[in-house]
């Protein structure tokens, strides 16, 4: 399909006009009209198949922590910033601090004792802890424990701070889809408490100890929701489903995705879906030794490295990983991982947005 | 609406022809010719509300086990009655061995070191463990450890047999749509294995391996499924749940269905819903002294009493209930129950089946 | 699948315990507790594939229609009875008024000028008219034409009457799931007006002019209802869409299910899906000539002939049809039509319970 | 709740770090690693409420149409640029061709006897006609009449090309996804035929002769399809339901929208959703007089005048408004019709985006 490109490119010059004093007054009340005649560009408007703006791109976990912790030093965290977060601009896309057209991907950090101020906004939001802990985020009023590993949820339009109980500070991922809603005009913004309302540090939340048993649902809470009422996916069972594939493997029993290749989805219990209608979140564990087939994707997805060591290769080009990495692939740009020790990686996507409306492809090897 | 029948009943008789030769005549050819007319029966074909011919019962776990046993001692296992279990026979249904027009209920009790042989069928399954433990039920090649206050499910058309491990008898509820496949047609049977195609007695099936980490699905199983890939509901989760959900409430947080009544639903992690498509599960716990109100559902519901001691009130008769005594509640039944002392019940019922197919109705209180 | 039951009754008995006074005392414990054994019934609780009590049958109209006038002229029609319906009772059904498990299909007569009284019920109901017109259903305040080809839907709760505007009487079809709700134990029952609400007699329904624009829907209206709000389905468009099968047949396109054989089903254009939730309607043709292969479905069927001549044969055995003929499909018996001239049949089934509950198979031809 | 900006913008700055030397050196650290501080940004990243680029602007039918026939004269229409369209630019959207973030909008011209060529593309399209006939577009090889009123589909990867089988040229309105699928990167596209498949001018398509049977669904095409199967919405039928629903308004029946106010959407059958994933088709129509409700919602709308006169009030903005003329709403902006005369506006929306990934809001009023 690539090589269409050429051909796509040689006709487009087909159909052009003679250039005419006519038709420079053509089109020139075309522009005076806000007119844009289609014939003058049609192989970017819509190509023989996507040509993401965005790049492929690594940053490494060891430029972007220092960076962190001197924000850290320099800047307050308060009202109106309302975070110290540093996003991860894609090379590719102009300036903006989008890491694709629809996910953002930043580092917050909170210093001992901090906090960052109640708001809610229409963003469907996640944190992601590759290391450390201390810090609480309060979720519609619901305390939810920050820890190595986990996944903590803030859906759209539920109110969020967040709180450092130690007297160390803390960094995280932070992934939204705000590159998505700013371009599609989709934000509502809402300022809540400037501190959190509940300054309790317990050990579960609210959520999890209603709905983290297993295939069990509280008979109060039959309505389906729109995101998870999950607040916290917790390291220790993302650990163990992972663990439990390869075993499984290992008896030769279907679990993993790929040989050497495990697993997780975390979904929405009250529907089986995403945890979110804009992002998919996911955790990869590679084998030693396991190298994954070439797959192209429509829509962008971020990984970043939990633990071990190995490289991604994007469009044909390796990138040596060390734990806290982060990449990013935009759509349809092949990508492959290399495990040179167990190889444990956070994923999250724009993957329900091209799925609910009907745009996913995705192929595997090289045809 | 209750009161409305006196109104029907009388109404009914308003279209009574008078009784002439002609009219013998037309009701003889009605008969030669497989017809009957409506004018005679509406009131029994149409009441104003669900009159099931199935009654309230309850039966006791004093009585039902020594039976079993017996049962062990006299009736050997094997190929052709498949199974030793003694269904219960609602006394209005005529003495076929349903419990409800839908539902189907048997205590099944399997000697030291037997084997009940694999078979499969459409209709739906599942074990529940009142107490016991030491079987190993082998569901489509996967043994899945059947321990006290477990569900273990087969759903449709799984192979399934089962085999004791142990030296001790043990007895367990079987619940099946048997009547709703019998009488709508819908039944299909295979034989298996005359032994279970593995006498391995693991701990944790396959399937709670793959499944049973909450909000976390495989990414190697993103297809739902009709029925739930979890073979095992474990015990302690569901303990977890309820304790959960009570403790929830003495922190203020909406949490439990009424005060003091805390119940779970079993669900499929594909979807969110039901475990099967006709058959609910779920488990209530009460506190002490915890009065639920009165209810009448359409459709109907068995409960076994797993712990603890106290009564049922069916249309306004008190049953006093120990721990294993099963109870039918036959439609539009009320219903309340009164925990003497901590109060566990596991309950199954057809609610989807009337879900499904638009005619649930609840009814709270005395309105 | 069908030589296996041979091996099944056999095998049936390989259970069996020796008859010796404890047994015997065992079974009359059983019998004095409600308790049935269930490997004395095996085979008939779970038969290798469906064996319905229910037979194939055919009812003759040059049969039907004369006793149906018969009853015009003897049988008032009015509140308490309700309708002066007769019913087509299943010969396998022991006497009572079920053409199958789940269906009821009786011919309703109205003399001229009469006024079948207003009510409403769970049960979900239809209309199909084989001849005649002058009568209106009034569907929850709405006059409905009735005329030949037609098919109006009550579905369930909705009241309803009807009333013949003309001086000669007409006869129609009925399609309820009596037999399912007086099973199943769902069934409500509430009287209304004692004459109909409105006895204008427009040609077109308010549903038919809100709703039947093909793919349009009403911005007033985008709450998806769980039965069709089209209460009209007109033969015009019913006669319209076979002939357009047949003829995109004769292009070479795709349009018919079997060569030769146009069908199509009434849906809900709210869903898409079918008419109301436990009754399927199709309406199917055949070209003079077709013979189509023999099927077998769970769940039962019932056809009425709309026009042309040709037979069914039902487990191999072949009965002719003239128009206006009845007859029943019950679950897994084998059924194929044979048309002599082009041949129009009407169809209801419970199709959309077998599927929403998991148990709809299929099987054509010899398989 | 927009008043609140004026706070957000006070706000937003209380969180500013001193400027020092560190601090310059960390943000020149943040450009160099590809990173951008949110506390800088916060109040454009994530405003208040939706604020669009996109501008409302109303485009003159008087104007459009001349320039399109003048691109008639001289620009060849063929392979490469594909078709002789010029889209609708925003003015706010910085000369890209988009009427919207999400929609395209443009004038598409055919000349006497001129074939656009076949191509096939992820992006969904529609053609409406404000006049004119003689065009067939030919769909997966299927050909479809264009005349005045007609919406015309074309949903993604389907062929398609146009011919124009008369003497007399042809404009239309086409409506496409290209700047969703642009910035989101989904988009692939392959050549077709140089010229269409099919120069067959039928009255009717295959697709309306299978599918536009009110209610009525082939049982040959069971499967439910993410657009609509239908080619072409008749005018015939839209105006027909339009007429009813303000004569059932005249009979004190719910079916408009707001008083006076009636309006359609266009569905797919076999579902009853939009007909497309990401574009929501609509046609509405005032009574003389009517002025509908202020109403602001997420996403933007496109509206062209198909017959009468009247007015928008765009955030207080009055523009009035002849046959053809064009007009966006992009998201949040309010919006009113007022109708001089009988008033009938073609929309088409974003709409199934927002409410797939749960952003949509309305809101009616002052409120």
């Amino acid at each position: 399909m690539q090589n269409d490109d050429v051909n796509h490119d040689t006709v487009e010059h087909g159909m052009q006009p003679e250039d005419t004093p006519e038709l420079r007054a053509l089109y020139q009340s075309f522009q005076d009209n806000h007119m844009n005649p289609l014939w003058t560009q049609t192989g970017d408007l819509m190509p023989m198949h996507p040509k993401p703006q965005a790049v492929p791109h690594v940053w490494k976990w060891s430029t972007l922590l220092p960076l962190a912790e001197a924000s850290g030093r320099l800047v307050p965290v308060g009202r109106g910033g309302e975070r110290r977060a540093i996003g991860l601009a894609n090379p590719g896309l102009g300036g903006n601090t989008y890491i694709s057209p629809t996910l953002w991907a930043a580092i917050q950090y909170l210093g001992p004792r901090e906090t960052a101020p109640e708001h809610r906004h229409s963003q469907n939001a996640f944190r992601f802890v590759v290391e450390g802990e201390g810090v609480w985020t309060v979720v519609n009023g619901d305390p939810v424990r920050m820890s190595r590993g986990d996944l903590l949820l803030t859906p759209g339009w539920c109110f969020h701070g967040h709180h450092n109980d130690r007297d160390a500070p803390m960094a995280w991922l932070d992934g939204l889809d705000i590159p998505f809603s700013q371009q599609m005009d989709v934000g509502f913004f809402e300022f809540g408490s400037d501190s959190v309302t509940d300054y309790a540090t317990p050990n579960f939340s609210r959520g999890e100890r209603l709905w983290c048993h297993p295939g069990l649902r509280p008979v109060s809470q039959l309505n389906d929701t729109v995101a998870s009422p999950i607040g916290a996916y917790r390291w220790e069972f993302t650990d163990r489903a992972l663990t439990e594939q390869l075993l499984l493997e290992d008896e030769g029993q279907p679990a993993t995705v790929d040989p050497g290749h495990a697993a997780i989805r975390y979904t929405n219990p009250t529907t089986g879906g995403d945890v979110m209608p804009t992002i998919r979140c996911q955790f990869h564990r590679l084998r030693a030794g396991t190298q994954t087939p070439d797959r192209r994707e429509v829509g962008s997805s971020v990984f970043q490295v939990f633990e071990g060591a190995g490289a991604v290769v994007l469009n044909g080009e390796r990138h040596r990983l060390d734990k806290g990495d982060l990449f990013v692939v935009p759509s349809w740009v092949s990508w492959s991982l290399e495990a040179e020790e167990q190889f444990d990686l956070f994923r999250f996507s724009d993957a329900p947005i091209m799925e609910r409306l009907g745009f996913m492809r995705t192929q595997v090897g090289d045809t």
